[in-house]
């Protein structure tokens, strides 16, 4: 099946256990996300404070992660996030993930909390805890260089880091990892309350070809994915063409002109001068060209959407990093009414630097632009910035400020929307874009309604990737109207529980999905483990359950139905323009669908029927439990009244 | 005698020579600064513009860089300078060194000027040049990453780069190399001219025990050395015990209580605060333990002088940086009034990220700093900054501005403090504290006379290494009285000559000195080499030689005797404080007597004599050639009027 382990890692007392991977777990939850979940579940006490030791912070990788599958190089952290309280599964490429599984785990599992700051160093079968108080303050760059340096030898040590925002358990600080980022929801402040500043590994157990377990099958399998990756008909034009030239980028003009780029705090769907921030822009001008040297493209990606933005010119020359992505220059850009490339790639390197989610960061800056723009807040609260949309400078200075949780309104900044919007008041909250805590991306619902059933219902909040409706809506590939709602709960759901199991869990990344059918996955996925998933809806099914097992998780955690909702903006205000002027989100008329079609009653409750379908009775014991428990303490205090 | 070879790259043709090193000049000037100067003054041609592709960069090791020999790392980057118009030599330590010997290079000689960005890639015999235009920009540590991805593999390629200051051609821009700098004199805008990012090398053809003749007799003499260091009685306790834990900045507050230590612009000699960024301050706030993973010393440096600092609160949290070294502390420190240690570790960084000297760039924010708080410049100049001394957050923005290029104190800052003196006026020039145009760094001349003159005839400008007199004048070992005048000619003659050869031009580290003697490096470089110098005198006879050679080409450039002299306040504003109240640099005392031992003339010239006794009869033919053309252009010009 596997032959990886677990490694379980309790920071507070420094033990270190490893343990087989359950065969049957496996078979019905896969790796990553669905995996994570199982454990997550069942080990993590209820409603726990997210930032204390009980807390459990997991790093899994997929069957398919260090594989020669074409883009097998994602590894998934999970855990109960301190930004919502709900569940996170926040992903990344790269390449550290390869090399967990090269030196023979699955995943990680670490427990309880370092008395001071600690890091994790891998190397085959040796696990160590090391002081990690002399690197405690260091960006993540240094963190890396530092790492890299220390555990040099033959092989270089991969490594996955956070920076100071994560330290200080910001909420919306990430993981970052050789230049990408395991970005939302807030696990490095997870990491940062284990004071767990780091994990490098060297792994040099297992080769690619160790991890399968039918290797002429999945050789085969493989060669016909690069044998559908090269070719024409079968690839979709994103993949051959606009993606690796113009990487995440590339589908900016598309989504401004269908309306659904969301502008200075999505007050609009369109950027005037979206133009200046395209992905030919960038092309022409940041990024290192696609044929150079400089570009790094993630472990065995056929893809090659990396960029590396340098800046050569002007106040902020020097600066030099990974992307900046679709979502970073959107978070940086028309969400802060900012047409400054320059502003925007400086922007993403200090959230690396930092440790920082460029989509939480930018989406609360715009929003306290817009309070700023009512006079919610004035100057003695922006440290004196003039905080208006389209001042660069003032944006900049408020990344640094979030970076390093310095002034009123860096500190504000970097708890992200939700918590600002509390602390803002006078009705800010209507327009503090969220769903459950987390930040709204790139994708305007009022433009494009599954996005918005996919916001709402995605277990870790406001989530582009759950069900990526967009291409289809707002990219015209199949051209489903923006405007309908009629079978999206469908199509949603389908994404939603596809997506946990073929993407989120599997190891792969989700841009192959533009040339690799759930077919070829699931033949990859079938000849890696040798599990006996027949048909693409075995597969899917799998993705069922995890999605069935994260809602429970959320239901146990307190959030209700209730929590299945958008801002007030997107459900009341009209978009002022664009070709779906005048529509809101209309997700009554999608949410009640999507719970029917998922097997949940009317209040998003999975039924004791679903359970037991989906084989997961456990679940349903523990929340009969709890109900019970809640029941009890509730007649003691009428009681007691 | 040497295995490795000099290899010479026209970056204006590409074209790439490999030559011998020349036994009769290795024996007459050895490697490092000695081979160069020969170089230089053969080849460059007279009064070149040195930001032209006329002028000529070599990046040379010495006979002990990358051998067993302890602190045997050190290369140097000679050229003229950009700074001063004057010979140019500037040392840095590291693995950039060994690593071009492991290759099978003595040296590189830089030529030309590359039509688009390039970078010079080394792997063993194999020499590229290959296009930099996608790294143009990148600040020295992306530079560094990006490289060594690009070139990972079994071993880890060292890199040497300029940051965006050198590409700007900035006058005190430097080379950085592995977090060390070759820092003075505007090396890396001379880099930059030639439009070279960096140089990668990774060697693999020789080991360290390759690079020697005699290696029985090496191994004796590295022995003996060892035993040396580990001698409680044989080593000064610099070297056991302040200078590894406090590092460079173990002397702060001797130099302070001379009342040696520059204040606000060298308006005094000690600086009131000095406590809050001495050594034991850095070693408890800042710096990454002795003892811990983080600290990463030179290659074969058993005296751990290195230290890491890293800022993990506060408004720089993250910043992290090898040093601050006592001249950083000092630059951005007393000389701008400041005793802000995570400021100062910051603008340590900033200069390592944009690739600028610490020493002039403080400097010359001091000079700035009096010039605004005498009205001399305003609120205009200085793009609004209150630029007083102990203004912090005022001094890091200059930082910033000079490191990008931008505003007019920025651009003002970056030129260094001649420029600015002459871009100010208004008798600012009085207190302008440079020498030939190179900043004067840490030590002040009036509270130790020898200092005085070893700035004023080095051959660099303002150096405080050619003669390091500070040692006994300022830290009481031996106790030479810092006000006295007499023998100190001599002094300081014996130890420009002797650290020319025996340091300067060996690849050994300063800091050795204070466990070696002259004897033992002569051991090591005889068993190095297998050249035939039976006593110390013959070594020292090298270091005179190159020191006339050096003489020769700042003469022939346009340098007269009245370059060697040291800035009005020095020379004329008594000392206000300190146990040298009262004095001057009384440079006119010492400066006939140090040319009369040289066996120059009174106008500083190496006498015929003087040059045939050192075999230097071609300077002479030279120099005489030159009389001639200039006497006859005089003649020329006067007929014509």
């Amino acid at each position: 099946m596997t032959k990886g382990k677990l490694a379980r890692i309790d920071l507070s007392n420094g033990k270190i256990t490893k343990e087989r991977v359950d065969g049957n777990l496996y078979s019905k939850f896969l790796g990553g996300k669905g995996y994570a979940a199982y454990l997550l579940f069942k080990e993590l006490p209820w409603q726990v404070d997210p930032l204390s030791p009980q807390n459990k912070l997991i790093f899994m990788t997929g069957p398919l992660t260090g594989t020669r599958a074409p883009t097998g190089n994602r590894f998934c952290v999970c855990t109960k996030s301190p930004l919502t309280g709900a569940w996170l599964d926040t992903h990344c490429g790269g390449f550290w993930g390869p090399e967990l599984r090269f030196a023979g785990y699955e995943g990680l599992i670490i427990e309880g909390k370092a008395r001071n700051p600690v890091y994790v160093y891998i190397e085959d079968n040796e696990i160590r805890v090391l002081d990690a108080d002399w690197l405690w303050g260091a960006d993540s760059f240094s963190t890396e260089r530092l790492l890299k340096h220390k555990h040099r030898g033959r092989r270089e040590p991969k490594t996955a880091e956070i920076g100071p925002a994560g330290e200080r358990k910001q909420l919306i600080s990430c993981i970052v990892s050789e230049g990408r980022a395991a970005g939302r929801g807030g696990a490095g402040a997870v990491m940062g309350s284990k004071k767990l500043k780091a994990i490098a590994v060297k792994g040099t157990r297992f080769r690619p070809q160790d991890l399968v377990q039918n290797l002429d099958a999945f050789n085969k399998a493989v060669r016909r994915c690069y044998k559908k990756i090269g070719d024409e008909k079968k690839t979709s034009p994103r993949l051959r063409g606009s993606l690796p030239i113009y990487g995440t980028a590339n589908i900016i003009d598309l989504v401004n002109e269908a309306g659904g780029w969301p502008t200075r705090n999505f007050q609009a769907g369109s950027f005037e001068k979206s133009s200046s921030i395209n992905g030919p822009a960038f092309a022409d001008s940041l990024w290192v060209p696609r044929n150079s040297p400089g570009t790094k493209p993630c472990y065995n990606c056929p893809i090659l959407c990396a960029h590396v933005a340098i800046v050569n010119d002007g106040i902020w020359v020097g600066t030099v990093d990974e992307g900046p992505e679709y979502e970073t220059i959107w978070a940086f850009g028309p969400q802060c009414g900012i047409d400054d490339r320059e502003a925007i790639a400086r922007a993403d390197y200090l959230c690396d630097y930092y440790g920082l989610d460029t989509i939480s960061l930018g989406n609360t800056i715009g929003f306290l632009m817009e309070c700023y723009e009512r006079g919610l807040i004035t100057q003695d609260d922006t440290d004196g910035l003039e905080l208006r949309f389209g001042n660069a400078p003032a944006m900049i200075k408020v990344v640094e400020m979030a970076g390093s949780g310095s002034g009123k309104i860096g500190s504000l900044a970097a708890e992200g929307v939700k918590r600002a919007a509390q602390t803002v008041g006078k009705g800010s909250e209507t327009f503090a874009i969220h769903v459950k805590g987390l930040e709204v991306p790139a994708y305007d619902p009022r433009s494009a309604q599954g996005m918005g059933l996919c916001y709402a219902i995605s277990d870790r909040g406001a989530c582009h990737l759950h069900a990526w409706t967009a291409g289809e809506e707002l990219l015209g590939w199949n051209g489903r109207d923006p405007r309908l709602t009629e079978d999206k709960a469908e199509w949603v759901k389908d994404m939603v529980e596809g997506g946990n199991a073929v993407w989120d869990s599997s190891g792969l990344c989700k841009f192959s999905g533009f040339a690799l059918s759930d077919k070829d996955v699931r033949r990859l996925i079938v000849a890696a483990t040798g599990l006996n998933y027949e048909t693409v809806e075995d597969l899917k099914k799998v993705g069922e359950r995890i999605n069935n097992l994260t809602r429970a998780f959320n239901l146990r955690e307190g959030l209700s139905s209730s929590a299945d909702t958008l801002p007030r903006r997107l459900l009341e205000e009209p978009m002022p323009t664009g070709p779906c002027q005048g529509d809101v989100a209309r997700l009554t008329e999608l949410l009640p669908d999507y719970y029917r079609l998922c097997g949940w009653n009317q209040n998003g409750m999975p039924t004791a029927a679903k359970l037991h379908e989906l084989g997961l009775d456990f679940v349903l014991t523990k929340l009969r439990a709890k109900k019970k428990k809640r029941r009890k303490r509730a007649k003691r205090k009428r009681v007691g009244k």
